[in-house]
């Protein structure tokens, strides 16, 4: 099962009441060697209609609906939330100090039925371009057939445990996209998430559902081994501490999901992605994604550190701005989180926000076979074992 | 019955042998008040296999098949497409005259089966910082379901007209995008194409179709009210030499089709677009496209040598970096020529050419209320009448 919700900026927060309809392309093209095939589009009408977020002049201690804060702060959802206020807390600190200029901005917001989020951007400072660390928390409606889709046991078992109704369901997460100024200190993104449906209640012996997903992933726009070598490391050691075909797995995973499809190549050089995940011990997922949030400063900062005041030409910066042309190809055409926030009506600064301040586009640029860009776009194209 | 042809970039050049398949989300959604409703996604798997263009190095007198160009250069297909290499002469000269610096860069290929192009890209000039202008001819296979949804009247008679084999298709088409330095100096696009099946053999009785489409749109970071004026009068004036109601009407689809929905506003200031034009006078509607394709340099160029030296600050500037991020959006997330060029494996820089030099993002950038750039905004939120 494949959830919405993998996505660079998971959980945007909704505007009121807006209604959308959208055409799709039908994309079902036949084979015929030698042609060009076409089809019509496929149109499609839908309707969506969102409680309008209410900004706030301070963040509230919890973004979960009293009666569920109020009952046990011991649940996942109260543990996962808490998690990533933490890690918006840590990471935020960590950028600040490095930066040594700039201060994030923080909007927070809330929904009366329940959710909210805090953004927090910082643009234009001493090292970070621009750099946006989100968390929110949506309470939404699961249709009938999305259930049975993320389900495939409960439609194949009795109907009765196959809900008529739509289901209730809780999503929590942390997004960030990391853009630096200077062409040799990376753009790193990482998101983690937690998704829940509740226990239907009119399907006797349906389960409640539950996922976790996320990741970690580096975007330089020129390789120094080290640097890539020490970011996969970091990785690998969180993964490796839970399960040693964690690693593997989720950097395939990783390679495989920020892929330019029209480009045939990565966006970046990767790191680990994971979605979905249920088949393992809950408290045990809990812990790992909370030991992948806590990887992302050590697994990052030094690298900056060590790179933000390397002399640059011109030349770099333009190859940098090319590869940040990448990353909105990317974000705009392919991902998940992005595309899905766009079409619903998503609150767009949250989206956008992992746009970088400034991107471009040379018509039909080639780096020279061997140059320091031609090894770069050679690693996103053939995904290299960096540990 | 909306054709997939309706491009800013039709008919980009494809490479060879690619097996395609992505996935789409399923864009259902139910309307439920004070939540959020998502669904799982629906896979579908595409395939698609295209002949290698080739490059060539001149220009073919025709990119039509040899049979069709030896038998009669006075079809429509031989006609529109020496109209629209003349019309890409024109321009190119009318461009690098202005600029009085680069000069454009030509590629040519072609397919051994039949079809091919010409794209010519100024890059880096002294008024125009990318512009491209290509020309293209494709041959292709339409599927028997496309061909029913793109001529109702076939399916709903007998069915002997309605093929059960894909139908052979001809389309030919011009278009640009070009990006002046100067903020005071407006993009410009414009795109007029033609396409044409075959008698299907196998279905005695099913028509022959054909289709018209195109239009031509202006994208300004500051308004000047003289220009607009000019460049909507001009479009007006191709437009009442053959029907007064081809104004008003496309001048409504334009700023219709050019609509960024996040953002709830227009790329720019708009012009005419018209598409799956039939319901006229074939001579007529060949007339009419040539027409327009003849108006683009008078509406645009006047514009361009009035603007193209006024003295500018940083703030203007970054005020058209932003209308350029914009210009992306647009073109990746709902332009149907680019989106489908994307994901069919299209020849990529043919089709990303309409992407500016550069562009910007900046968190929840908002203009000052009746400032210059406001105005800007107001007009591509709410569309005006010019003329």
């Amino acid at each position: 099962m494949t959830s919405i919700l993998s996505s660079t900026f998971l959980l945007p927060s909704f505007t009121s009441h807006n209604t959308s309809s959208y055409v799709y392309p039908k994309p079902i093209l036949h084979h015929h060697h030698h042609h060009l095939n076409i089809t019509t589009p496929l149109r499609v009408k839908a309707t969506l209609s969102m409680e309008k977020e209410i900004p706030e002049s301070q963040r509230p201690l919890t973004f979960l609906k009293p009666s569920e804060s109020d009952s046990s702060s011991s649940t996942i959802r109260s543990r996962f939330e808490k998690m990533i206020r933490e890690t918006q807390d840590t990471v935020c600190n960590a950028i600040e100090s490095t930066d040594g200029g700039a201060k994030f901005k923080e909007d927070v917001w809330s929904r009366p039925g329940g959710g909210g989020g805090i953004s927090r951007v910082l643009q234009d400072g001493a090292v970070w371009e621009k750099a946006g660390v989100n968390v929110s928390v949506v309470y939404g409606l699961m249709p009938p057939d999305a259930y049975r889709a993320a389900n495939p046991s409960s439609s194949s078992s009795s109907s009765s445990s196959s809900p008529p109704s739509p289901v209730p369901f809780f999503a929590a997460g942390i997004s960030s996209v990391l853009h630096p100024k200077n062409p040799f200190a990376p753009t790193m993104h990482f998101n983690y998430r937690y998704f829940e449906t509740d226990a239907p209640k009119d399907a006797p012996g349906a389960p409640r559902q539950w996922w976790f997903g996320g990741g970690t992933d580096l975007t330089p726009a020129y390789i120094f081994e080290d640097d890539v070598k020490h970011f996969h490391q970091t990785q690998k050691s969180a993964c490796d501490k839970f399960d040693p075909s964690f690693y593997p797995r989720f950097k395939k995973w990783c390679d495989d999901y920020f892929y330019i499809k029209h480009r045939d190549e990565r966006r970046g050089l990767g790191g680990i992605f994971f979605d979905d995940l249920n088949d393992y011990d809950q408290e045990m997922l809990l812990s790992f994604s909370t030991e992948c949030a806590n990887s992302v400063v050590p697994a990052y900062i030094p690298i900056i550190e060590k790179r933000k005041d390397l002399p640059f030409t011109d030349q770099h910066k333009a190859w940098q701005q090319l590869r940040r042309g990448r990353y909105v190809e990317f974000n705009l055409v392919y991902d998940r989180g992005t595309t899905f926030g766009l079409k619903t009506g998503g609150r767009i600064e949250s989206i956008l926000v992992s746009l970088p301040l400034t991107a471009r586009w040379e018509y039909d640029h080639k780096p020279e076979e061997g140059s320091e860009e031609w090894k770069l776009l050679d690693a996103c194209i053939n995904p290299k074992e960096w540990v």
